[in-house]
């Protein structure tokens, strides 16, 4: 069956106090979001940061996972005491906290069962359904049940699983963006976009952020659509303005 | 008045498509949460990111002013249409969105008055009764109204406006910690760690990060606490541990 533009949304929730605490930079957000929106259309509409916090963690799954078609979780689900998101889901969901067969058979292989301590096999414990997401850098799984998507914390790791969540995911319409970069300031045009944005409310997002390269100051415009058609009418609106207002434009 | 061991609180508010849509990497996060940390003894506890949309804005500020002592957010106070966070927050606060006088002259005098535009004029349209939070490098204040701090997106504006937020905010006491760099796995100390956790479960924050450092693996234990002396006993706890299990430390 094909569906045109059927708008499919996701959100991310990063749990741990490492990015909280300012140690660490945040960078699944980014790269999940380019993932999601280049090679599944789907847009992620929200982003969450909690600490390892039992509560917090099972109150944010509940909302977010009603709110929106998949969440995705990073963070939380290696072998050390401050790893208690497969729990946490669980509780989330009312299912019980358990050994996944398939996920406990990897560990083991993967470990030897010499070395099969009790953190290593804490990394098998899932949430009751739980199917598995898999992990060919380090071996300990990601999950999914219902439409929440657990992934590890380590960007090197949840980068080289990403793809394996594909199958679970229904796609959505491809999103298209445009970009033009102009030597201007923003209230050289803020009037004008207002207007451009008003008359494709619907169909075409312009977002306008200022950049500063080589000394000079800039604004890129960058649109954004389910819709190339329309994509296009506002490029083409915009590129009106730029002539009229004589407005230098940026090659790349 | 001296008080010991008081915790303030923060979340932050990231209003901006940019950054849902993956095109740019939030920096405001880990730059106002350091700087929360060091300089205010402040935690952040919960951090968002959401579109430009302004339910969305209201909904996450009336929430988030209630639960945390502040709510810093950034991005959507310059001249163009996807600037709403002022307009939303006056929403949010049930008070009037108007000019701030202060505002209002710093901006006509910064472009002068042939210049001063709407787009230009609408940076000095706030919630009725905030404060400013002076802008040295590119004019436009950012405001306080109750318990929200607001502060443009572009991180090197923000980062010069930051040191003007101090004078609106309550200290809370100094946030200490320690970090122990290990050649090990997690998996091989998780056992330990969760006992010392357990042990000062109220004192001391323990989180482990694995590292990968030219080619070998480690883990990072890092411990934080308001308390120096408990934060002491957590590391000689610890080191005996290390020492215990013969694991080679990294000296840096």
């Amino acid at each position: 069956m094909k569906k045109k533009n059927k708008k499919v949304n996701a959100a991310i929730l990063i749990i741990g106090n490492e990015i909280l605490s300012g140690r660490t930079q945040d960078k699944n957000t980014i790269f999940i979001t380019n993932w999601l929106n280049s090679k599944c259309g789907i847009s992620v509409e929200e982003v969450r940061i909690i600490p390892d916090i039992e509560k917090k963690i099972v109150k944010n799954i509940i909302e977010l996972s009603k709110k929106f078609n998949y969440v995705f979780t990073t963070g939380g689900i290696g072998p050390t005491h401050d790893d208690i998101t497969a729990k946490s889901i669980s509780k989330a969901f009312k299912v019980k906290y358990e050994y996944q067969q398939d996920a406990y058979k990897i560990l083991e292989n993967y470990y030897g069962k010499k070395n099969f301590n009790d953190g290593r096999k804490k990394m098998a414990m899932m949430p009751k359904g739980a199917k598995l997401i898999h992990n060919p850098s380090s071996a300990a799984p990601g999950f999914i049940i219902k439409n929440v998507l657990s992934l590890p914390g380590v960007p090197s790791i949840l980068n080289s699983m990403i793809e394996n969540c594909k199958k679970y995911l229904i796609k959505g319409s491809k999103i298209f963006s445009e970009t033009i970069n102009l030597y201007t300031v923003e209230s050289n045009i803020s009037k004008q976009l207002g207007l451009i944005q008003k008359k494709y409310k619907k169909s075409v997002d312009i977002g306008s952020y200022p950049f500063f390269r080589l000394g000079k100051i800039g604004v890129s415009i960058v649109m954004r659509s389910n819709s190339k058609i329309n994509l296009k009418k506002v490029k083409k609106d915009l590129e009106k303005i730029i002539n009229k207002l004589s407005i230098q434009k940026l090659s790349i």
